[in-house]
């Protein structure tokens, strides 16, 4: 059978991470890996989701927890979300939100509800490797969204039109960001906004990391910012991506999608169609562990990584040769690192792993255009302070040699 | 904002259900409802659920099923799928199975594998709805596929060449059918197979109701039949979609896909780009109450099932005036009534809602080519004798009064 004949044209664009190959080689013992980007399972709240799921499985409950459900959401769990958008400056009802299975399904769903072949998203070099596979599905062209850039409107439809399709929306992660740990400024927030106004696109703000902000002055959603724009989350474009993963747990898979009524109305019947709901049971676990402990345990997360961060920046203060930069992240799991022009992570991590025992991910593949072959992404959210300091000063030797 | 510049152009495909907003109106307590087509929640297994989350959230689990895991899907799991697999004909490994969100996911995956705008699925009229949903995602023209029918493979390529694609797949549920009930005999599946082979198409197998055969013989899947002549799974083109939602519990939202490994390995790099993984925990959960109750639980619900079917075969053979036919399923949720050819089942719905409070759903929607008018859906997997007899009662004096 010729199942290449059978597969969709949109399957050319599906291809293997040689990140993740890579990574399989992980498993050692004795390699200190700061490659991962996965929270801390020492950290996750196992009491509370005990209770919860105990609480969802009750004779009262059960009948709910293990059924069918709407495709929009658990009820309590939305109310929840709605209370927390408010909160930081996006006032709403539960018609905003809608729940997905983490917000790697809400940028499936983006890309999906945007994206006709040959349109245009716009996207930072580099970016989230999910956001690139998620979108690549639609089989879009990319174009470089440049915060501060000074590329007119114009430009941007124009080179769209050049492709065969339009622009459809800007994309951007916000808040120490996957993979820089870098943070979009306020100014470079309401830019994006007066070029989506300007092109009359969407805005998809990704903000996974948003509860784990350790320092510095917190920078109201892309979404705050146009609903104080425009008087109404209804009137917006931007779509706000938010999930439980980094702040409770990711193998519960819940996130959601808050923006207007409409949009979030058409996102319903393409869950529907989907996956039909996300499971019951988690979302009412999520909910009850989100009222309960959401801000305890978030500070509590906030607390651990500070130090790990502070860790790392330290450490590679004390072992980065001349020629090395890297971001100083206020939130997140992400420090980005940039080495002379002439090196090559990807080659780095081969040398690294084979004579100093230390992982990190190579930064090319978060670049749509494949460039940024000296950069790489290293995450503190899983190491302790001696695996931070033992590591880095690993990584510094490798670098030297490779110099 | 003008969205509907921004939709891409599958969202066009993408409407709001009518029967969703009909059904709508069934919380009411007086109204006898066979719409559902959902398992009774009397029956969920709950007590091994709260042992199987317990077990999952012990100390040495916990950290795993919290934590981000595999986009092919938990190891466990897919070894019992493999044994269950095997069991009904089909000898597999575990790189032969996708751990999917429930089997519409799997629906919704295999679309989009295959499917690029004006390709062209073969589907019985009627068929499952949430097929029909899933597919019109990715743009595809529909065929009517009638088992036994002598539509050439040349006329099936024909139409679909002239409809500017080619034929990407048949798909078809093969046991105890949602709507009809109705069950593929093994010519019926060989039939599939030769057009199958001769089109160079590959053949969605929609098993969802196969653990809830009540009498009769129970037939090989068409991919064990398809195993058979071709000697391994690896060979075929047949992708069978198993789901766990009508044995055990649909609010975990565990299903999955048995195929050929190099067609498995190319959905597991979809599975990672739209969601990255089923819930850890729900498979966890799902893992052990399968190796623990599956064929005891199983027989229960075929137990009660059966009560209710006979007790629904009963009231319509008692209740219905002449002209109105109905299948005598030997397993599964449904009974499909055929009624006079001048009636309208959407009609027949309001009147018997008003005047009857009785509820089910209209045929029409189960049609591609939205004929079916005079048809209906009803389920007896919710009802207890006393509102069955009762139900379709009042449905015999609702369909008199249309006649």
């Amino acid at each position: 059978m010729n199942w290449q004949d059978i597969f969709a044209t949109r399957m050319d664009r599906m291809k293997a991470s040689e990140i993740r190959e890579l990574l399989k080689l992980l498993d050692q013992p004795d390699i200190i890996s700061f490659a991962g980007g996965i929270p801390d399972p020492a950290l996750f709240p196992t009491e509370a989701f005990q209770k919860a799921l105990g609480n969802a499985l009750s004779p009262k409950n059960q009948s709910t927890a293990l059924q069918y459900s709407v495709s929009e959401g658990y009820g309590p769990l939305r109310d929840w979300i709605v209370g927390k958008m408010t909160e930081i400056g996006v006032p709403c009802t539960p018609e905003n939100i809608l729940i997905t299975s983490g917000s790697q399904q809400a940028l499936d769903y983006l890309g999906k509800l945007m994206l006709s072949p040959n349109d245009t998203a716009l996207l930072g070099w580099p970016t989230y490797l999910g956001a690139l596979g998620a979108f690549n599905a639609y089989e879009p062209n990319y174009d470089r969204l440049i915060p501060g850039g000074n590329r007119s409107a114009e430009d941007y439809a124009q080179t769209a039109k050049d492709n065969g399709g339009r622009v459809k929306f800007a994309y951007m992660s916000v808040d120490f960001a996957n993979p820089t740990g870098e943070t979009l400024d306020q100014t470079a927030r309401e830019n994006i906004l007066d070029l989506a106004d300007d092109l009359d696109i969407a805005v998809i703000e990704d903000a996974a990391y948003q509860a784990l902000r350790f320092d510095g002055e917190p920078i109201p959603p892309v979404l705050a910012l146009e609903v104080a724009r425009k008087g109404s989350i209804d009137a917006c474009r931007t779509l706000y991506c938010g999930s439980f993963s980094k702040s409770l747990a990711p193998g519960l898979r819940v996130g959601w999608i808050c923006g207007a009524a409409d949009v979030i109305s058409r996102l319903v019947l393409m869950k529907q169609a989907s996956d039909l709901h996300s499971s019951t049971l988690n979302q009412m676990a999520i909910a009850e562990v989100a009222n309960t402990i959401f801000e305890d345990h978030t500070a509590k997360l906030r607390q651990t990584y500070t130090a790990r961060r502070d860790a790392m920046l330290s450490a590679l203060e004390a072992q980065m040769p001349d020629g090395v930069t890297w971001t100083k992240p206020e939130g997140g799991m992400f420090v980005w690192l940039t080495l002379p022009k002439h090196m090559d992570g990807g080659e780095l991590l081969r040398q690294s792993l084979e004579t100093q025992r230390v992982a990190f991910v190579p930064g090319q593949a978060f670049f749509a255009d494949r460039s940024g072959k000296n950069t790489l992404r290293l995450s503190f959210s899983l190491a302790d302070d001696a695996q931070i300091a033992e590591g880095i000063t690993r990584l510094g030797a490798a670098i030297r040699a490779a110099l």
